[in-house]
């Protein structure tokens, strides 16, 4: 028979299906849960209830938002003439965190990947080039990620954005901080090299 | 500028406030159920608030339990003979699974720990004692942990029960199955050989 009652249970259910939780970790927190009283469990439950209530997708960038636009979009202070392509949220966050951007963002919400079948029509490249035919751009940054996916993606981007005239760049690569040249991969090492300043 | 809407932000939190689970985690798993779809979250959201709303501790043993009874106090079939005192829910869950033991449990809710400022009367020991009194029962097996805090409270109890005439035993200490002799501690190996079987 079960040891625990089925609503612990049907937690610790919950829980084992989050990813890099099994089924030990999933005990522990709900036994967390169980201890830290009914007012924090509340408080966690609204919590993800509230994500799907009130979390949606600005129908401008891409990124999370609550209200008409996302944050960054209803910011005035933003240089609109800058717009930073990226795959994810988790990106624009990174980004974010560094404080040395000022533009704006525009989330494709993954990268190509024809080996998984996802095409340029599966990411947001249409309101993407749409953005670039009615605001006013002046740079485009593509900062998608340096994987192949990635990679490929910024070409595919580079390709279709270019020919409009629009100045197109990619995020510098080159040597981590706190790097070590004996341990770094080659292509980094080599795009380092390539991309060395004078000082 | 936070780069998250509330919403998000605030269930990153909730994660991140789970023992074990960091920023980087708590987004990762935000991220999952955001994806996972508002069904799925819905069903977690449930799972967590109904926790507190269902679960509570049997009033006989100590164990979580939904209706009057625990599901094993519940159980005709049990012996009620048998009184195994354990500290936690997840001790009982696990000799649960071995599927060797027919009779009750006692849970304690801890083991006694002066460092921390845990006594006799923090834990489940008076209504202990009433069982005692109260029920038939023939032997009492202490399954505390083997830590200082575990052995002492077995100890203590021992103490407490043997002096009224109840056949009390411990759980067997010794080599665990696909031990090493060479690696094993020698406290462990000592009882091992203490504890030693006719073949």
């Amino acid at each position: 028979m079960p040891a625990y009652p089925p609503a612990f249970q049907a937690l610790v259910e919950e829980l084992a299906s989050l990813p890099g939780v099994g089924s030990k970790t999933a005990q522990r927190l709900a036994f967390h849960l169980l201890k830290a009283g009914a007012e924090r469990a509340a408080s966690f439950s609204s919590a993800v209830a509230g994500l799907h209530q009130k979390v949606r997708t600005c129908p401008r960038c891409s990124n999370l938002c609550e209200g008409e636009l996302c944050g960054i979009c209803g910011d005035s202070s933003r240089d609109t003439g800058l717009l930073c392509v990226v795959e994810e949220p988790q990106d624009l966050a990174a980004l974010e965190r560094t404080g040395e951007y000022k533009g704006l963002y525009h989330l494709l919400l993954g990268s190509l990947s024809p080996l998984s079948g996802v095409g340029p029509e599966d990411l947001k490249v249409r309101s993407l080039l749409e953005r670039l035919g009615t605001e006013k751009i002046r740079e485009v940054i593509l900062a998608t990620n340096t994987d192949v996916e990635g990679e490929a993606t910024a070409l595919y981007l580079l390709r279709l954005i270019k020919p409009a005239g629009f100045k197109v760049s990619r995020l510098a690569m080159g040597m981590p901080m706190g790097g070590d040249l004996e341990y770094l991969d080659d292509v980094t090492l080599a795009r380092a090299l390539q991309g060395r300043r004078e000082l």
